[in-house]
């Protein structure tokens, strides 16, 4: 490929780039698409609605959406998209930050030694092959190596310093998170599995007994998870159909502006009627063990939430092996209600192990078998062998300019497309494998994407040629830093145009929200739906952070083969930090939290990029025959890994468990410093009376010097535990919650406005109950109890 | 080689096993030698020491000492020598079963077929070559193969249930051990390291004031690990010295009956002189801050033991992360006080990542430098190769049965030798690596001495040729089955002699006690030290328990390539155990528990054995062109790596924590039975005011349905608690213990007459601290206090 084919394929990007910004910031001014582009908004009723004139200025493209995406801080995208997007966020920043440096070194280093590498006379550069841009065209036994030696030092030990102050970074604010976020019935709760079944005692009593029996002082009561039985599942199913009925109905009567207490017309039930049914069925359930149905029940019963008086007392109660037979008692540390997985903790916890060693396996074959359509992109970049295999089309691929589309544009979107695949099927193994949450699931299917991605993208397309060709190369892993060394430069120009391709319009792909844009036009306009109920997606993790992983791992090991790839990543960087903090805060609703989670998997993955560079780099150094320089990268490759298990050491732990006690240093600066200080300034405040909790966020998070026991010890002294108790009993309903379930904590969405992706099983309805059907049937409920009162007392 | 050489070396063998064992039935009867072959009964002082009268008898080699190690039941054993004695002769009782089955199936099925595998006409069976009975004898595509792939199930399926019947019982041995065993300090103590310094209070103070704090109703008190100053040292060596020739000194004085409260007549002091001086020391440490001694003491202090009121508390406060800076506050659970390995615990706790990498970089490369001795030998099992390199020595390798002796024993002797040097230096890097008990260095180092053994002996044997051929066969992972079994036929020769020479005469040294039989001689009957204090060893497990493992892994390699080698195996298993038996009653004092932890290694190397059993034998197959039988032996591949699994997950938990309640099934046979009934077994005899810990120690395995909580709430009622809290306070003494310390717990050994190896350090004097220079100075301390106090009186 010439360089001036690459600027062609550049200049289409930028130019899709520009029209596609430009056609969303006219889109998102349109009214009617509102929904599709300020979802979240819409979710928490802060957005005003504008009415619905017609003006030119609503055709004209602006760039205000850029200006507010980037002057919002962090603390407030903290608070309205939760931890995880800050997380997100920072990965960005860190990218930013390491290929602005990297591009620095790299382009104005490695890049003119690279291109003076061989004693040759240099044409027009824009005729110039890409090759001569790489480390290929360094000669053999070269001084000039040194330079790449040097640039390579530069950024590794550039990398280690920013991403240990990311994890310090982002290890803080779990912990501040976690001190400073309102009183989860998570961390009350304990999910008990695999209790071991008596003949001749109920299992609610079984379960009582040894919570009563082991942790008495602590044990406050537990709930039991009821698989569904045939007659609950046709209830349920009822329930839903006659909640799709009064959506429609409520929604023609909101703009009749009608009453919305009426009568469901078609069945003449109200919607409580399903809730007693429900109640009357679990109620039956705790009768005698003489009825063959109960005995029933109970073996069906797959686990407890155990729900204890303070959260020490249920994270030790999780930490601590309850049973001599590890297989049987089994304690996690509960979800939190809107992230448990109902459907998954029905599975027995014998069954987990083996499913989760057939979904890896079935992973691992998925990925092997997934090798074909890109050999299949891979042939496509000869342009000899799509002269032999389309021998029709010889004429147009003659042509200059379309050859240059087809090699250069073409195989990424093929590439891209066959992609798409991908995330629902990993999503699905990671249902099958057994996650009891759904933040476990999506962390699960992001780690499988991630390692996909990685193989396919990279390696397979690296490693190319025929498919038996890259399998025999995996079994020689001693030749990889050689093989990789003379395959990676060779294929900078396919990796060049994937991050222009893959990259960027993904980016643009994204922000336009294609999908749900088609979707929205063709319900509103077409077939003229106009009060659709507004869905709020969550935001797809487990698709975008391996994306961006990717391009960190393409930026690393191309960095001193091809520095030509660097500028086009930095631009992706820029462009991905505005458009998703822009979708963060506008589109996407926080389901559940990960709690920062994710970052341990972001940290491996970048470390393993840069021992992926340095790898590569063994290799060349090896090929060039430039000993001392092999040398000195073996060092730094030890020294890396050596940090990466420093910073294992230091933080992984933080993000596993909580601690008994959480010290938040008072400032960055000083990691050793005194942690008594905060300490004292902590009690100071106590004897103020002030409570932590009534500080303000950033100040918490600043003083505190907290713990999980602390955490206890305040809501004890404000007496907030005693309401913290009574919202646990009802903070987990497998059915739906009852009267009280309206009560919920305001200004969040209905959980059944959120959906996880648009491939969400129906099965799942259990948590999509409707709180509108609620609403109108509780005030009939109320006169009914009255009515039966009043009979009691005659 | 052929047949005949087999039965020469087989020859030699029995005769040499004869001999020696011949040799201990007589030498253990001479008095002078008791204290090589009964060190413990002697330690304990059960044994009667006989007149040295002499008799005829003495000198008739008898087998009385078979039977008696026979008829001994696993309970007395149990009792005398732990757990850990219990669980390595459960390795013979399943290696002599799974080896009985083996050698049924191999040797009257396998055998023939591979016989007749050829239509050859066959000699003489004596002059045969061996590999007429391995299974390069089958022609491919034979139909014989079938006979492998069933055998090759058979083992496998009974290995399988054995193996599972096997972990079973020794878990739950290991819980009846727990809940069985007298109250142990290390149940109540936490090893707290990593303690973050402050400049304005005293260690000692942040210590109990976190305690306080965060474990306030279960902290009972502290005690500082504190390294050594120069000056304190200088007290220990005089110390040292002085007890040494006080020791002389007793020897003599018991000899001339005269009392042993006599002045140490070289120095004028006594030995409570050195105590004093060192609590003076101490309490000098806990001074002020304004001292800049006190604060560089401050600074060394590397941790804490923690004690605290019950055992769960402590097991809560072990497994609860501390801090959110996972590297302080470190917490475990703290060793048992004749376990601690107190040099370690002086290793600050950042290091200790680092020298567990650098460690096990160290391992691996011993492990390949090793490779140098191992081709060696096996250069000299090519009778070409040696006449090559020895032509001077030409005459007399032709001659016949010469040339036996150097191929068919020669090389596995200088094997052997060599691989005498590997104990000490693994047992060094695993004191290097930083574990805080003295059965934790003992366990990594045996954990490393497996790999060493398996990788050295088995591997770099079969794969053998030269240095260069080998490295290259393991960077092809794909190529390994067919190369094994290409391969491991071919040396079945050389594992047969070796099974006849390292194993068969190993046991032979084990029980004659070479090298302490002559240490023995030299110093009662050359330098007539006739008083020298008996030293007893505690049991070599980082040694044993490899070569054992090493056996049944050649026994199920072998299996169906080369039959043969099954008989020579079933006899080493069986004279093992006989040999060990004896050896764990009469010679071996148990130093420290490990409590059964050893089983989890012996269970995974197993099971790795029966994978590469499988694994060759699909090579095998593959060459052979079977495919269906290839296919059948993945699916059993399958199944086992499945089988570990479960049992990893039903069993390796018990092994690494103590539960919060302790199951014990009744009887074997149900394990999903009603573990109600066993607690209302337990309260019934607690109606009846009977303590469990009152109960015989085989009623309380089988009734016991216990609990760490249990045990601390039966010691609770009975009062008992109070007097294990006193006991607590001195259990870790880092310096000696003070008058206090001879009231310690009847019958067991001092524990300074107990030592490692004979390589142990000098350096870990602190602990061998002499019991009987306290007993002489206890009355004069007495009176030196008396007179103070009639002083101060005054």
């Amino acid at each position: 490929m010439e360089f001036s084919a690459l600027l062609t394929s550049a200049g289409i990007n930028i130019a899709v780039c520009i029209l596609f910004l430009s056609l969303y910031s006219v889109l998102r001014k349109q009214p009617h698409n509102f929904s599709v582009y300020f979802g979240r908004r819409l979710a928490e009723e802060k957005f005003q609605k504008q009415d619905d004139y017609f003006s030119f200025e609503r055709l004209l493209p602006t760039a205000g959406w850029i200006v507010k995406a980037y002057w919002c801080t962090e603390e407030e995208i903290r608070q309205v998209a939760g931890l995880d997007s800050v997380v997100f966020l920072r990965l960005f920043i860190f990218s930013i930050r390491i290929f602005s440096i990297t591009s620095l070194v790299c382009v104005f280093g490695v890049l003119p030694v690279n291109y003076h590498g061989k004693e040759i006379t240099h044409d027009h550069i824009p005729t110039e092959q890409l090759n001569v841009f790489t480390i290929a065209n360094i000669i053999q036994e070269s001084q000039k190596l040194w330079v790449h030696c040097i640039a390579l030092y530069i950024i590794t030990i550039s990398a280690c310093i920013l991403l240990f102050n990311e994890y310090k970074y982002i290890s803080r604010k779990r912990l501040a998170h976690i001190t400073g976020s309102s009183p989860n019935p998570g961390h009350f709760t304990v999910l008990v599995r695999s209790i071991p079944k008596s003949d001749n005692e109920l299992l609610d009593d079984t379960i009582r007994n040894f919570f009563v029996n082991y942790h008495g002082s602590s044990y406050l009561s537990h709930q039991m998870i009821l698989r569904k039985g045939h007659f609950q599942r046709f209830v349920d199913r009822a329930e839903r159909a006659y909640r799709k009925f009064m959506r429609v109905r409520l929604s023609v009567s909101e703009r009749n502006g009608r009453s919305s207490m009426s009568r469901c017309g078609v069945c003449g039930v109200r919607a409580s009627s399903f809730q007693i049914y429900r109640n009357k069925f679990i109620e039956a359930k705790k009768a005698d063990l003489t009825n063959p149905e109960v005995v029933d029940a109970q073996k069906n019963c797959p686990g407890a939430l155990v729900f204890f008086k303070t959260r020490y007392a249920a994270v030790v109660a999780s930490r601590v092996l309850q049973s001599s037979n590890p297989m049987l008692w089994v304690t996690d540390l509960a979800p939190e209600p809107r992230d448990v997985y109902w459907s998954n903790l029905w599975i027995p916890y014998k069954q987990i192990w083996l499913r989760k060693l057939a979904t890896l396996a079935a992973s691992v074959v998925f990925m092997f078998v997934f090798i074909i359509p890109v050999a299949f992109v891979q042939s496509m970049m000869q342009l000899e062998q799509l002269r032999k295999m389309f021998p029709n089309l010889r004429g147009l691929l003659n042509k200059s300019f379309f050859a240059r589309v087809v090699t250069g544009y073409l195989p990424s979107v093929v590439l891209l497309l066959s992609l798409y695949t991908v995330p629902p099927l990993m999503m699905l193994f990671s249902s099958v494998e057994g996650s009891i949450s759904r933040s476990g699931r999506k962390r699960s299917a992001c780690l499988k994407i991630l390692f996909f991605t990685v193989w396919n993208v990279f390696f397979v397309n690296v490693l190319s040629g025929s498919v038996l060709n890259q399998l025999n190369v995996f079994t020689r892993p001693k030749d990889m830093p050689t093989m990789l060394a003379e395959l990676v430069p060779k294929q900078a120009t396919f990796f060049i145009t994937y991050v222009l391709t893959s990259g960027w319009a993904s980016l643009c792909s994204e922000i336009l929200q294609v999908y749900n844009l088609v979707y929205n036009f063709f319900s509103k306009c077409i077939f003229c739906c106009h009060q659709n109920t507004e869905y709020v997606y969550s935001f797809p993790y487990h698709t975008e952070v391996p994306k961006v992983l990717l391009f960190i791992l393409l930026g690393f090991t191309f960095a001193i083969m091809a520095p030509l790839i660097l500028p086009f990543l930095l631009v992706y960087f820029c462009l991905g930090y505005l458009v998703y903090r822009n979708q963060i805060l506008n589109v996407y609703y926080p389901k559940y939290e990960m709690g920062g989670k994710l970052w341990p998997i972001m940290h491996n993955t970048i470390v393993f990029s840069l021992v992926l560079m340095q790898v590569i780099a063994l290799g060349v150094f090896t090929i060039k025959h430039s000993p001392v320089a092999t040398g000195f990268t073996i060092l730094l490759l030890v020294a890396t890994v050596l940090f990466n298990e420093y910073c294992r050491h230091r933080f992984s732990r933080i993000f596993e468990a909580y601690s008994a006690q959480v010290i938040e240093q008072r400032n960055p600066s000083p990691p050793s410093g005194d942690p008594g200080r905060g300490s004292i300034y902590l009690s100071s405040l106590r004897r103020h009376g002030r409570r932590l909790s009534e500080l303000p966020w950033p100040l918490r998070f600043c003083v505190a010097r907290q713990d999980v026991i602390e955490l206890d010890r305040d809501d004890e002294q404000s007496g907030r535990m005693q309401e913290i108790h009574q919202h646990l009993q009802d903070a987990y309903s497998q059915t739906p919650p009852g009267a009280e379930g309206s009560s919920r904590s305001g200004g969040q969405v209905p959980i059944e406005l959120i959906l996880e992706d648009p491939a969400q099983e129906a099965s799942e309805s259990s948590q999509e109950l409707c709180d509108t059907v609620q609403e109108v049937s509780e005030a009939h409920e109320h006169s009914i109890e009255e009515a039966a009162g009043k009979a009691h007392c005659v």
